[in-house]
């Protein structure tokens, strides 16, 4: 049987579940794509650490330009991460002709649209199913599975650590520094937990999710993120009295010819598939114009889960090598225009507010006379009971019914602005249906 | 740009909608593939009634053979259904050397086996991904996505007419024979329900998803299957007030080198993923050994969901045909030997009990001996308030720890024939977690 030679850049948490993936699963590997999958080469600044999978020492070396030059590396595998040692070494695989599987969803994020040039010139592809998702095959559902639909919209739960943060919160009603610093404890956030709290990571994978379904390359600057750090459990509480349950989601959809990309914590219904997404869990829900909505679930993270799907996409190459050709080099650039992005503030949706107004007559309808005034209409208003929060003041909850948020935001300035509230109004989407 | 010629047999609700998909998302499609994909023949026996799709009339044919010989056709879509003359066209597709597309889960489910070698033999592929879950690409996911998995386990909820009964069964509390003929009125269910509801049409998808997910052919009359047909709407009360919902699911697993498929009415935990699936949606969930624990959720039939699946499949087969490849005919071989299929009874699992117990002293003790005799164990046992079933006889339900169905059956049987009971006691499975 045919031998394709694998190359690992990072041997790391993953790129030890990729080695010991290919080789405990390799007879059924073999068996399922008519050639025989081996890694020749790992590739790392510490070849010493034991990674708990048994290597042959020859295979190892310090030397990742060595690795991708072996004549025997078919397929070059990245995982050292972040956008430095990464974006050289992929460029080398490229421009020595072989094809990349990388779980980099920063580098493609940023540097993407280069990348995708370099390999469509010198045919060869860039696989990164593991960028979106972990063990979700959401890549491959939207470049493949779903290649026949025109994407509506999608809306994702893509950050484990957010979601664990977030159901623990509202499960225990603990406040969201508490949970953070136990799940930093348990290995679940990072000491650094920017990247995911604030919403960057989910931003990212967005962008790579937009790239597949509208065929463009979304410049992150560009797109509105809000985290879950400033997330106060009252409003956990108040969303869950409502019927709601709040998740940070990163949201794609086309909307009138342009395309809108964001990510923000917001209130989805309690019988809704994405509001039973639980724990480090992550799904992704689909709307394609055939098949209306699809949904992905599993493990968004972790070695063997991101390690499963990195393997999928080395069959993939595998298979196409067997018969000596790129196929996928075209998936990043499916749409003849670039389509628009959206500004922020330029979107439509329904909105959660609290407000902590002034306990006295008339607070009410002052702040909804100046929502109205800005053409934002009130579904409905619940002033909840004080709390110790601000002395003479009372949590007032407001849903709206849908809105251009840039009405919206003017009309919460005015609000601000007014004396009638003690701070500015906490504002969160509602998922749409 | 290439073209891409499809013949398309059967022109019904599944093949107007791919015509209709085809035509509409034509220049995203080639976009994304390369190639233009055009459909070059329509046979059917009707070809004069309106399909709300415009089709030029020259396109039309009665002669499904001349359609497959047309050599403008290089993929042959069956959408006939049946194991009639949709075997002899699909074999004959396959003589000419030229890859099919099927929804027929019958079909591949009962004569899959010879039709798979005979792909083999002539180089050439059977796409099937619309034969399970509509509009979901599970069968891509098994095939591509996890291939680098051994699968534990897959639970499907695999029919959507099924589960639309049961959702309204437990949201209104009406009996099952209600529901059905509403259902009927609706258009959810077919004029004669037995396919669906008796569990067959699940236990033809169990089939398929068992042949790509262990590579061989599962003989359909092997398969214990329950349906829903004899569901009392008092299981569906008491299961929710123990915290449980019942679902038909599919169950296929790997059990002790053998592998399991049935398919029955099942407690699943109010909590689990699958308990959230309402109305005709479709889901399954997969357990592979490196992802854990993945759902797919969609439409699991229509013209539209149905169609974009098909579509999915044409535009692998075109991608193949600009590379002159047939690349997944070892989908179907992937196992080296044949597992052995487990017998209906020789599965453990946790059971839920209904029994009428006789309103006398010493009952309980009764038939929860004869249970502890068999190695059977309680986890739980409520006695319900009697209602009007049967006068001097009390409703009891139990929940069991995990058991082998044979030893249930027996002591099922022995409670059954002592008289301590007023009629079979109702058995039905708890999901393992």
């Amino acid at each position: 049987m045919k031998q394709i030679g694998v190359g690992l850049l990072g041997f790391g948490t993953v790129g030890a579940g990729v080695v010991d993936g290919l080789q405990r699963n390799r007879a059924l590997l073999s068996a399922r794509l008519g050639v025989d999958v081996v890694v020749r080469r790992i590739a790392d600044l510490d070849i010493t650490t034991p990674r708990g999978v048994a290597v042959d020492p020859a295979v190892l070396t310090t030397d990742a330009q060595a690795a991708i030059a072996d004549p025997g590396v078919d397929i070059v595998v990245e995982l050292i991460g972040g956008t430095g040692a990464a974006r050289v070494l992929m460029k080398a695989a490229l421009e020595a002709g072989k094809s990349v599987v990388t779980a980099n969803k920063k580098l493609l994020a940023e540097h993407g649209e280069a990348l995708f040039a370099l390999a469509q010139k010198r045919n060869v592809d860039i696989y990164f199913g593991a960028s979106v998702g972990g063990g979700i095959p959401i890549v491959r559902v939207l470049r493949e599975g779903l290649v026949g639909n025109a994407v509506v919209r999608i809306h994702g739960i893509l950050n484990g650590t957010c979601n664990y943060i977030l159901t623990r919160m509202e499960r225990e009603g603990l406040p969201f520094g508490t949970v953070l610093a136990e799940a930093q404890r348990l290995g679940y956030a990072e000491a650094d937990p920017a990247l995911d709290i604030d919403g960057f990571d989910t931003a990212h994978k967005a962008a790579i999710l937009a790239l597949l379904s509208y065929g463009f390359h979304v410049p992150m600057a560009s797109v509105p993120v809000e985290g879950i750090r400033g997330l106060d459990g009252l409003d956990v509480t108040y969303a869950r009295e409502l019927g709601y349950r709040i998740k940070l989601l990163a949201c794609v959809a086309r909307v009138d010819g342009a395309v809108a990309v964001r990510v923000g914590p917001t209130l989805v219904p309690l019988n809704h598939m994405l509001a039973s997404v639980a724990g480090v869990f992550n799904a992704v829900m689909v709307r394609g114009d055939m098949t209306g909505d699809t949904l992905y679930y599993g493990r968004g993270a972790g070695r063997e889960p991101t390690a499963s799907t990195v393997i999928g996409d080395i069959a993939d190459i595998a298979r196409n090598l067997r018969t000596r050709q790129a196929r996928h080099s075209r998936a990043a650039q499916n749409a003849r225009e670039t389509p628009r992005l959206c500004a922020a503030d330029e979107t439509r949706s329904a909105f959660y507010l609290r407000l902590m107004v002034r306990d006295e007559a008339g607070s009410l309808g002052r702040f909804t006379g100046i929502l109205g005034a800005h053409g934002v209409s009130i579904a409905a208003v619940m002033q909840k009971a004080a709390g110790s929060e601000a002395a003479g003041f009372v949590p007032v909850v407001a849903l709206t019914h849908a809105a251009q948020e840039a009405s919206l935001n003017a009309a919460l300035d005015e609000i601000t602005a007014s004396g009638v509230v003690s701070m500015r109004p906490v504002r969160l989407r509602l998922l749409e249906e």
